[in-house]
């Protein structure tokens, strides 16, 4: 094919300020692929640039396409590119410079040159077509539809924090928030062998949701905290430092809480103490490393289901009601754009 | 000997209500030993008691004797304790039960169940005599004077804290508070290999002796936050929050931020969206496990200087002017009681 | 109840020679529970005493009972030992000392003085009645018959395995040896997460077995290596040293190999350049810490299918029925005494 | 200045045949450097080449320059190599493809598609000038002379072997082999906190040398294996199997046995049953990764005498005498070609 020169793309001009617009492709370099872009996940993150221009201390100064969960096809390669075209595809939307110590000791996700798709001033995925590296590119096998793959990314998530969670076969894993990760999280925790996985939410459409998919308990927390103990693991994936604090609460002595949700720069209440007598770590998780093809594998052998996670699709002219949906309705879980799609 | 029945004792009644008098001692189980104390050190928890009778969340509710840093010689052993009288001896005051899932996989000192010398209402050690599980007792090689021994337990709270923390050889170490533990972890860090080790404190004069005893470089902060970047461990000796968020900013991606000093049950400020972008571990360190044959042996080969770090000597009689010392004269490090020593 | 001072047992007076005799029961310690055998499994350790009165390096020089796979229900409990009488459960047949340092640190499997039920001169299970520690004695839920109780120590053997070897979740295994071990491992390691478990073995029956109960592959390599490469995990399961090396041949770099079978003193040929090169650890897995827990749970919630696995029962009186049947069909996996069950 | 396009160097062609003569340059591409050559170690596995043609598994089907421990001057960077002209460094031989997920994954030493200086059919450092990237390069500070820098590189295999062997401060640790590895690592061990460190050699000379450098005893083994136990960590490091089998005899349970040199396809007499019932980890070095700035601090800082180690020095056209000088005498350690000196 002709590589492309421009494509149609989401671009975000201020807060609420979205248009449907054609944007410059960079050009396909030697290590490169082109994407033609099936499905785009509507994460957090891009709610927040839409509602307010920024996401923490990230804030838009140009106008920038949005989105980093995708899937697509491979429609072209660079020379240096060993990957076919046609290959269905998920893409990792931040894979880190390759050449700084942290990248070379394998933490490419904590890069401090590393870009993300969607993360302003870099464009994202909400678009007809992406250039990537082709080491972003991860093939998908047949059992994992295109669309699906674009799921693929909120899995890595969820893959990646079950990882600096360290929970191992047996363990007691509680969740707070039942979320897109948090659902996620606990399917890939029953799936890595805990023998308990309790998720808590204060909305019950979504616990419902949490049951149906792996957790072996639910609570609704709205209004009173989980009362359990002896948990070896707590991820906290509501971004509430509450659930957070009431979570290690019910923590084992050596056990380990990991902060999933987006953290706020500063927070109060931390029960330092508490922590400190029974020796409990307070660890975070930030994107992910190495964890798409566990996530693929996840997906693919049905370990995961993705498909009842995605409670909404809309067309790249309805990016803004796709930005809006999960907003309007907490029963919503994954919504995704599909640029390839007619607007109906 | 006659195993006696009763002992002198520093007892505490109530906040700065400090007597010497004489308590029964426990009768001398198959497993116990009697140890003739030589020395006690005195540390921040005693002082805590002694000035307001409560000590984090615990509250002395019946007149206990304090004290849990202690050398001393074992006068009397059980028939199950396979130490012989005369023994020079460092005592270690909690060692759990035992018997609990947490004692059996080797976290004794998280033990739900455990006691801790000193620690109301379980009496301590500024006495004559004390009777001790024998498993509680270790052995002081030559090199180690029995005065000198009773610093073996701060010590052991350092070598715990270096190990909780995870030092490597080659690491650079930020340690925060230059006080008696400050200043034993500085030394440990050196002896476990960090090429560097940087304490920071407000007070010149224990800044100076930071340096003198294995800082590599010591910053006074009492005007401005530690300009470093790129440290990759922090232990917070200081019990300030403020120290371990001016800690944290100077971490490396994937670094570790470890908290030794006594931590308050609520801290207001985590720079938690910070730890999360950098994946900054945040773990803490009570009291120790293990530890005591390793800080003989630093102590021993003269990889750790505690002599250096001994500032003051009071008979017991003179117990609450050691108790009083450290918060007079902030050059104070650590100071002992004597018991068999006479009033001058 | 009235304490039995004697029990019916199965003793080895030496190579071939079994009798079933009274024996004497130690007296009821304080911290002792007195258990009503219900069924002991027949593990290779057994049939190597019964058929040469040795196993390893360990020789019969007393006449001892066999046995170390076994449950029961508590009849009768010392005043130390807090577990009702009635009790059904797993008997954890070696628990260490409790006192020295390994087991202190909590790898009890290794104490130095550590004693197993069944190897001599310790006195084994197959008998209707055993004293044992309290701590030995794991409750059995109601989701676990009795009998099928008796398997969850060779359960705790593979959870060991899996746990050394470091099995994490998307981890490719591979499993050499298709005896009841090594089909536990495999469903141990599916349940921690593996994404593929592969099992070997050169009968086509065990093979069988293998797949349907765990395995995502089986493979008979009497003619053959197995021609795989890139596998994380190599359990080896077989204690056959040519499928430990045909094993680490398909190792990645950085992988592990785990000795789970029983090792003999001296092994020829190993592949070491073959580790150096690619940095491969070769580990191995003695008995089990604190297993026993996680594979009772691993039971009860379904993810282990125990009763698979067993494949023949006996009465005490045709235990040496018991310690023939496996040699003499391959197909057997796992035959259980039953000392309660009267002879047909 | 004008990059050449040839260079001097040492070319092996043969079993005992080495050439001076001028090989063609690469062209310095946009990563790398030009290096003026300092001086070049002598590795056993530069012997292994001179003597046989071969190492190993590798042959020499080509003439290829020796020599991979070099020191040397930038002299030249092409546009991406942000070093300096003048910087003097140590060089890295072997550092992986950067893009495989082994070396993404921070196992840059084990990549599979990785080349080595030295290493037939690469070319290595023993010539006036080479061509490597600029991520092998480190630059040396001041207390480093340039010289002494072609020692960094066996230096950072002791690192790596120190690192690979989970060497922690407290450990008593045992080093079989006095030859420069041995003694770097007995002295790297020392850095790490190693409380004991225990070197075996059956040569009193070399011994002698360890005694100085590091070692807290040492022990001739000509005549009787090492009389130790309880120790916690062997780095086997003479490329003998005994020693190795005779090292892991003195370890505790749950220790760790490192094998560093360099290791035979297939050895006999593996101890399996004693790894087993004490679960002692066997473990191997390869090369190294993140080794080189380590070892440059700890040069740096005077904590490892590499002088010391420094026993012979040859001009380029004395190489085939710096091949055959520790064999010819077994008190030498490490020996050194500086290309850029004149012969006498």
């Amino acid at each position: 094919m002709t590589v492309p020169t421009t494509t149609r793309a989401a671009v975000l001009h201020g807060p609420q300020d979205l248009r449907i617009e054609e944007l410059a492709l960079p050009p396909l370099g030697h290590d490169d692929v082109l994407v033609a872009v099936d499905a785009v996940g509507i994460c957090g993150s891009d709610m927040h640039y839409f509602a307010s221009g920024r996401n923490g201390q990230n804030v838009l100064r140009s106008p920038t396409a949005l989105g980093h969960e995708a899937s697509g096809v491979v429609a072209a390669a660079g020379p240096g590119a060993a990957i076919p075209v046609g290959t269905r595809c998920a893409v990792e939307p931040a894979v880190g410079c390759g050449r700084c110590p942290t990248c070379r000791s394998g933490r490419y996700n904590l890069c401090p040159a590393g870009t993300c798709l969607g993360s302003p001033p870099t464009h994202g995925a909400i678009a007809d077509h992406i250039v990537v590296p082709a080491r972003a590119v991860h093939p998908l096998p047949d059992a994992v539809p295109t669309e699906t793959g674009s799921l693929i990314e909120p899995l890595a998530v969820a893959v990646w924090a079950v990882r600096r969670a360290d929970v191992r076969f047996g363990h007691r894993v509680l969740i707070t928030g039942a979320g897109p990760i948090g659902i996620l999280a606990a399917q890939v925790a029953r799936a890595a062998g805990a023998s308990e996985v309790v998720v808590t939410d204060v909305n019950d459409a979504r616990l419902a949701r949490a049951a149906a998919l792996g957790a072996t308990a639910v609570l609704n927390t709205a209004d009173a905290a989980p009362a359990l103990t002896g948990m070896d693991r707590l991820l906290e994936c509501s971004a509430h430092p509450e659930a957070l604090w009431q979570g290690i609460r019910t923590l084992a002595p050596a056990a380990r809480a990991t902060v999933v949700g987006q953290a706020a720069p500063a927070v109060d209440g931390l029960p330092l103490a508490f922590l400190q007598r029974w020796e409990i770590d307070l660890v975070t998780a930030f994107r992910y490393a190495h964890a798409f093809p566990t996530a693929i594998d996840l997906a693919a052998s049905g370990r995961v289901d993705l498909a009842g996670v995605l409670t909404g699709r809309f067309d790249l002219d309805h990016t803004a009601d796709a930005l809006r949906a999960p907003g309007h309705d907490p029963a919503h879980l994954k919504v995704v754009v599909r640029p390839a799609t007619t607007a109906p």
